[in-house]
């Protein structure tokens, strides 16, 4: 029990300096598609506003192949995101399992079905997509962020709290090492992951 | 002239021999959902449905972690797809490039953009999803295919045939591999390449 609770106290200390902080502290979301010139808002808009995306993981049954996989998720309540998306996975399932013998994973949204798109086509690069590439860990659910995570996930896709307790759904996350964003002509829009957690920094870096 | 004649015949010879027959020699495509116990008929309703996907591939630039990318495709014209999703793409974007190192590759489509999901969650087993792994290749310009490819994708994305030509675009294929498909309760359906090409057979095996 001991042992149990320092280490409570350890990992809410780690989701807090890790840069999960009340999003007070950062730019309020935007609701409505923000300007493609600022580059960490359109990130953080797309990732709040989608409930689902494709999770790539290296599939150890197909001899290494790159394994995209349809999941829902959620970075924070509804328009509250944090910016990591959150991921509710059994073992039954390839993706999970894959990232027990390899963590390297991806995860991949669309503006699309968010609707702002129009008649542009879904590849073209004024509709947005984003790729957040980095590690797909499971989050200790004595940890702090397992109730935050939970919340975020369950508040999003009300029918996971009722899914089957025998499959053992657990919380995972992506720990995001890197970030693609196309939202307009020209490449990739340049965005570390510090511009995107922290949004608010980033307004005076780059407009300020 | 002579070699590239050759050259165009033989790789039209391979595009028939290869399972591209005309699709009034398999069932007609299934254009509302079809019945979840057929396997085939709802993974080719799901890919010709269905106008963008995420292609993942193993990015040469981020340690050969799995990258996702939203692009669009076409499997054929409307309702007459074939099964074998093709794709308009530029090296200028990680997806191709990644494609020239290391073939390996998969391709996701989900129902829940079709519209048909309705309030179901899109990570519920009864909301379809499909993956094909294969290897991402490059499709000879000269080959019959390629005309084909053109006009499946063409009919489906009207301003793909406007992209800047200085971007290089160049039809891609995935060489399907294996399926993965979930459209229900109880796992993935067993689905073979030859049965997910030739859904006319897959009948009579299934249920003949």
């Amino acid at each position: 029990m001991e042992v149990k609770g320092w280490s409570r106290v350890l990992c809410s200390i780690l989701f807090f300096v890790a840069g999960f902080l009340p999003s007070e502290q950062g730019r309020p979301l935007s609701v409505s598609k923000p300007d493609p010139e600022d580059a960490s808002a359109t990130a953080r808009w797309l990732v709040s506003q989608n409930s689902w995306g494709v999770l790539n993981t290296i599939s150890s049954d197909l001899g290494g192949a790159p394994f995209g996989n349809v999941v829902s998720f959620s970075d924070g309540l509804p328009n509250e995101g944090r910016g990591v998306p959150y991921f509710y996975l059994t073992t039954l399932d390839p993706t999970a399992k894959n990232a027990m013998k390899d963590e390297r994973a991806s995860f991949t949204v669309s503006e699309y079905p968010i609707g702002t798109c129009g008649k542009i086509d879904p590849e073209n690069p004024t509709c947005a997509k984003i790729t957040l590439t980095g590690k797909l860990k499971l989050v200790d659910p004595e940890c702090e962020e397992a109730e935050y995570a939970k919340s975020a996930l369950f508040s999003k896709h009300v029918e996971m709290k009722d899914w089957p307790k025998g499959h053992k759904f657990q919380i995972y996350k992506l720990e995001i090492k890197n970030i693609f964003l196309i939202d307009w002509f020209g490449g990739p829009k340049p965005l570390t992951l510090e511009q995107y957690l922290h949004p608010k920094m980033n307004k005076f870096n780059f407009i300020g």
